[in-house]
């Protein structure tokens, strides 16, 4: 057997290349080119608990920071059901045929359950997924609200800095979700289901409020009437709320993702909305005061947490529940001790 | 002129007796007894500047909290010109009529304006203010929302102490100063005019939902039939929203304080959402929550404040602005950079 050669052995443990590590410069580099494989690699950077990853993604990020910003960031929220893939589907097609490149995002605090919401996303969104113009992201699966959020925003810079124009942020009516969504969007889109006959009331407190747009699926068939008569009564309770400070009037469009009618409408709506925002400067204004209302919300995350994560403090915290519950201390006063505690510490 | 005796000289800088400094013990004392002397001159302690009399104030509190807690705490809000507090002193003579004790109180953050709001209140209420039952108290009129609402809490303690088994307190929908009276009354009562046509327009985001109960004031003479129409509307928006944890739905109501009308019926409200809310448990779970959220947010503004008042903070807060406004650094990254210089410091 001397002098031939041994096949080597195929050990499945070791065969399987270990990815390639690839430095900040070639990941600007590639994102700044519109690599796809390099921007997804990034944004499972920014989605990883490792220290050193999530300290290279913020290297990565700074330096894509002057190339973002150019897009349409959009919100779309909804209970589930209510279809917002498909819809979101819809307009994708939509606009990847108008040559507008899209990056599809959600924030989902629920899906830590599920975990295969990459394949639910990818799947409902079939079509899509399949157009080269298209970046489907589906929601961090781990993490508090916060960090998920964060998660969003950094991956929002880099896919801009990619050449997506339009940035859609789906998320589903769960804890402080939406407003985590309204708050890194330029538009807010509101998605109900027509013919429950009970639209308004599941409706989460001030989530009408915060839309630049409401969008009535289901809009078909023998659905028809029903939804009909249901944009007449949000563009009613619309009425309700004090003019918004875009001083864009929200409307109220029927739609069919189905049917694939009143897409376009809702794309115009969005259109009219960017103009006159523009216009006006609420845009780059309302901009600004996200970029701000980031830091100093970040901010106040971290005081807070530094605080409530302290073991001791909440030992202390559980005792002065109880006695200002038996009216032993007033609230006043238990707090004064507890920080008076902390700040010894 | 010898052995005449001189007439003494009348100073007016000496002669105008001080006022006697009482013990903590001797205000204890006196506030259980009923005494309204006593009673204000503790609420005066509160709302003082002077560190000494915060600090006997607090030792007041303290010994009274126990004596606390058995009244009835009503919220009034509504636009200047509502009629505040007309019905205030109407529902007052009702009250008071029914052998209970009335303490008015009044979180107004515009108040430092005028100064002058404790003859306003008290010429308003000129019937509630000359009977014996009743104790109004105009808002302190110097401090943060944050400070005055505290010092309302710390009042409502020693009312309650002193006999007072009726609270109102009154706010103008300035700010956040319907937050703070709902987080610290049983039931928060709208007070809206009619006839005007536009009452939903002005209204601010999110006092409706905090309602348990909405009375139509001026529904009277030509306004009457507007006054109805307003009553359904009203009806009809609260439907929108999800049902109140109270499990008690809102009313409306139409009423006049000129015209002495539907007052016994916004009593017997409250007396039914009390009876109902005692009943299902949420009375008693409500005001624990209260006092908890009190303690915790106390905390908290305690934690912010210390940061942002920082003045190197706010130094360095205006130059991240400025560079994130620029696209030079990423609102993250400007957070943590401000929260190492302020923990380092």
């Amino acid at each position: 057997m001397k002098g031939v050669a041994q096949p080597p052995i195929l050990n499945p443990y070791i065969t399987r290349k270990k990815r390639r590590a690839y430095s900040v410069a070639e990941y600007v580099e590639g994102i700044l080119r519109g690599d796809m494989v390099l921007l997804s690699r990034a944004v499972t950077l920014i989605e990883s608990t490792n220290p050193d990853h999530y300290a290279q993604a913020q290297q990565v990020i700074e330096k894509c920071l002057p190339y973002a910003s150019k897009s349409i960031r959009l919100g779309i929220t909804g209970v589930p059901g209510a279809g917002k893939s498909s819809l979101i589907e819809k307009i994708g097609l939509h606009i990847t045929g108008q040559n507008r490149k899209l990056a599809v995002l959600a924030i989902d605090p629920s899906s830590e359950r599920t975990k295969g919401s990459i394949l639910g996303d990818k799947t409902r969104m079939e079509m899509l997924s399949r157009s080269e113009n298209a970046f489907i992201r589906p929601s961090p699966s781990a993490g508090s609200l916060g960090g998920v959020a964060r998660k969003t925003r950094e991956t929002i810079v880099l896919c801009e800095a990619a050449g997506f124009d339009t940035i859609i942020v789906e998320t589903v009516g769960v804890g402080q979700s939406e407003t985590a969504v309204h708050s890194m969007v330029d538009f807010f889109l509101l998605l109900q289901l027509a013919g429950t006959g009970d639209e308004l009331q599941g409706m989460k407190r001030g989530i009408m409020e915060m839309a630049d747009g409401i969008a009535i699926n289901k809009s078909d068939g023998e659905n028809m009437n029903r939804a009909q008569a249901a944009r007449v009564m949000f563009q009613n309770a619309l009425r309700l709320f004090p003019a918004p400070e875009s001083g864009f009037l929200p409307e109220v469009l029927n739609c069919s993702a189905t049917e694939n009618t009143g897409i376009a409408e809702i794309w115009e709506m969005i259109m009219r909305y960017t103009e006159f925002t523009r216009q006006n400067g609420f845009f780059e204004k309302n901009r600004s005061a996200q970029a701000n209302y980031l830091m100093y919300s970040t901010i106040d995350e971290k005081l807070y947490n530094q605080f409530y994560q302290n073991e001791q403090v909440q030992i202390l915290l559980k005792q002065y529940e109880e006695r200002i519950k038996n009216h032993q201390i007033s609230s006043f006063v238990a707090a004064q001790e507890v920080l008076q505690f902390y700040f010894k510490g």
